[in-house]
């Protein structure tokens, strides 16, 4: 943990003024390896996409949903008159996601015309008639007492389990969960033990609720990790500090080992080699990092509040879209992302290489330069990670995040040179200190 | 039929040179009812998107795939040095449908990243970064041993079941048929009981195979009805001739009763009042039209030769973009458009409202006007069809057209005045025409 903070640590005190976005065209080297580029992306080619400076949000403007100090008690006290709907800790999570604007320009959980064109086209079409991406539906459900209890009322209260008041949901719009076309639409299959779906929306209610939030008071889990936990108006200010012409983020899941890390760092060289002077990696882990693997001056680590759905090709916009909106104009994208095992079938939910397929033809994705993975392995005539060769596969040993994650509940060791001690260290406590009933097998998603 | 026959017969011998299309914009009059547009159409104001003379097929130029006369021959003998695929009649249906352009501009059977852009989009973006709206797969399924027989051969024949040469497929590209991914992204739910899914689906081999089709000559049915399926470039020829300055399509599955006359009538007259002059009706139903209900000078009825799917929301976007590539450009839409109970559970698969909003929020669309149904009923005072009055619903009688079905079946009749009796007395005979097995429940089909 004191490693990751030696990174980058949240800038205490109020800091939520956006900076200038860059309007000006970057002229793009002639050697712009064209690889990079998935040849799945048609339209404008690649130089008119990339520009100098911060990525703009999508909708041209940061979306921010905190009520401002002076105003909070005054809405602490609206909520005592208002309906009230009680939010478990994932409807928590999406007014989290909400309040910084990772899913700008929605300002609140989706009304119904945005719920159709989040299932049917993954996309929503602004007002000005552009389109900007947005795949999962970030919605609210409630049941018919809530409906009743809400009858003509155009705001309600959102609250949490002890009541405590998290937010107001303003001019809303009450339309039908269809749960099996929900779930259809997003994971491309309605079988059960989805873990998404068996956590909130199999058991949630009948309705969904949309309106515009204004949140109380930033969320906050108090769980030590807040201070990781940085806003993309956060993320854009530190990214304008450092003067970086390209941000390229890498979300994983998986503990970070050395393949990663050799990843990350070919992806900085090529990017210096394309004429950008400073670019600054996004890392976005579930995990820790240590033992100066990756340059403290160049990365910047942060946790991504989004809730996981699992849900692939269509989750993987969502992951990438949302950095767009904390300043990122690159994306790595590897195998299977955010994918798992089918619930039912032996077999991957799907294929491996949808997700950097439908990643790079994306509506609304144009502007975001996707960086598919090189494949990584263990190679055993070096002791270390390195890209592999196959010219010789026999020298490299894969090993899988669920491999990792298996080895470190075994208390067993990865091969020298796999991870970084420290790390792996982390990784075997981490396990030994979660009770038998934390450590049930689920659906067991494929390792990014 | 010769009542069909004198609204509009296809003109015998070559015919397929395109009109013109008419660059010009439409100066709208002041006085558009902007009710007709959807709330849910967000974008450019209607004055942009209105345009006087045939709108412009999907990417610019209708595709054609036939064949010229003097290669048929060689392109016959060609397939005899091919791997051969046997063709359904679905499949052989799509042929059709590719073969005119109703799929523009699609030159083939989808190839996999056209098929995922189609799943997740509902769109594909073209080389020059515009987008066209594409909501249903159209592909082609093959098993493990046609997959085997076809190897590395970059060209394949497809045949019919007598083994007659339909088409060559070139530049192939083989996928895996994910059918439940498929199922679950097309109709929003994988229930076994869906009529297309089980007939060209669930049985279908586990790999698809896209590519350019070359069709050896125009697809017939010799049924009769053959002269009735104007191609897209016939009826653009046709609107031409008439001199339309807007087209407006209607399909309806069910048989044409007074209602929908007293709607396509009023549609005529408020595109008059807004300032059109001769608005042009195509009708794509599937029985029979009759007794000068709608005026043959300004009515075009044709058999659209698309497969049904039944998929509401996703399959409404299907027959509106096709009908784009036919010239017409405002697009009639009513309640639950292709929509269908659910195969298991008691109540229809999808919101009767989702068809018109999705239609209307949908990618690649934006030219088209969308235009909602009125609902219309039987009104008892008058003994005939009228537009609902809601100050006095207990006037109003709804026959829906599975009502309707089941008068004619039991050779019942409807109220006076609700259908010409000319019709009403071809839709009794066809009931009493078919054989018991044909007559056998299927999950209905919600009427339009």
């Amino acid at each position: 943990m004191a490693t990751m903070a030696s990174l980058f640590l949240k800038t205490p005190g109020p800091s939520q003024s956006l900076p200038k976005t860059h309007k000006t065209h970057f002229v793009l080297p002639q050697n712009l390896p064209l690889s990079w580029r998935s040849k799945y992306r048609a339209g404008p080619p690649a130089a008119a996409r990339i520009r100098c400076g911060l990525i703009e949000p999508d909708g041209g403007k940061l979306v921010e949903l905190i009520v401002e100090e002076p105003q909070r008690d005054l809405k602490r006290r609206q909520t005592l008159s208002l309906p009230q709907i009680k939010l478990s800790k994932i409807d928590i999570q999406w007014v989290h996601v909400l309040s910084e604007g990772w899913a700008s320009p929605l300002k609140g959980f989706m009304r119904e015309s945005e719920f159709l064109q989040t299932l049917h086209f993954n996309s929503l079409r602004l007002g000005d008639g552009s389109v900007v991406n947005m795949s999962v539906p970030i919605v609210l459900a409630i049941d018919d007492s809530n409906k009743n209890n809400i009858g003509d009322s155009s705001s309600v209260a959102l609250v949490d389990d002890k009541d405590n008041p998290i937010a107001i949901l303003n001019d809303v719009e009450i339309y039908k969960h269809n749960k099996e076309e929900r779930t259809a639409r997003t994971w491309g299959t309605t079988a059960p033990g989805l873990p998404y779906a068996e956590q909130a929306i199999t058991h949630a209610g009948n309705w969904l609720i949309g309106g515009d939030l204004e949140v109380i008071e930033p969320i906050k889990y108090h769980d030590g990790l807040d201070r990781f936990r940085l806003s993309p108006a956060e993320l854009r200010d530190e990214f304008t500090r450092r003067n970086a012409d390209a941000v390229f983020a890498f979300q994983l899941r998986n503990p970070v080992h050395n393949g990663h890390a050799l990843l990350m760092t070919d992806t900085r060289r090529r990017l210096l080699e394309m004429g950008y002077k400073n670019p600054v990696l996004l890392l976005h882990p579930l995990e820790v990092l240590e033992d100066g693997v990756l340059d403290p001056e160049t990365t910047v680590v942060s946790i991504f509040p989004s809730p996981m759905h699992y849900a692939g090709p269509t989750e993987v916009q969502w992951h990438a879209k949302a950095r767009i909106n904390a300043g990122a104009n690159f994306y790595i994208v590897g195998r299977d992302p955010a994918g798992m095992g089918h619930p039912l079938e032996k077999r991957d939910l799907y294929d491996a290489d949808h997700g950097k397929k439908v990643l790079s033809m994306a509506p609304g994705l144009e502007r975001l330069n996707i960086l598919p993975f090189k494949v990584a392995a263990y190679d055993k005539t070096q002791n270390g990670m390195a890209f592999f060769d196959p010219s010789r596969p026999q020298d490299f040993l894969f090993i899988s995040g669920t491999k990792m994650r298996a080895l470190a509940k075994n208390k067993e060791s990865p091969p020298d040179g796999f991870m970084c001690p420290g790390g792996w260290k982390v990784l075997v406590d981490y396990y030994d200190s979660l009770t038998p009933s934390e450590n049930v097998r689920v659906p067991e998603p494929v390792p990014v």
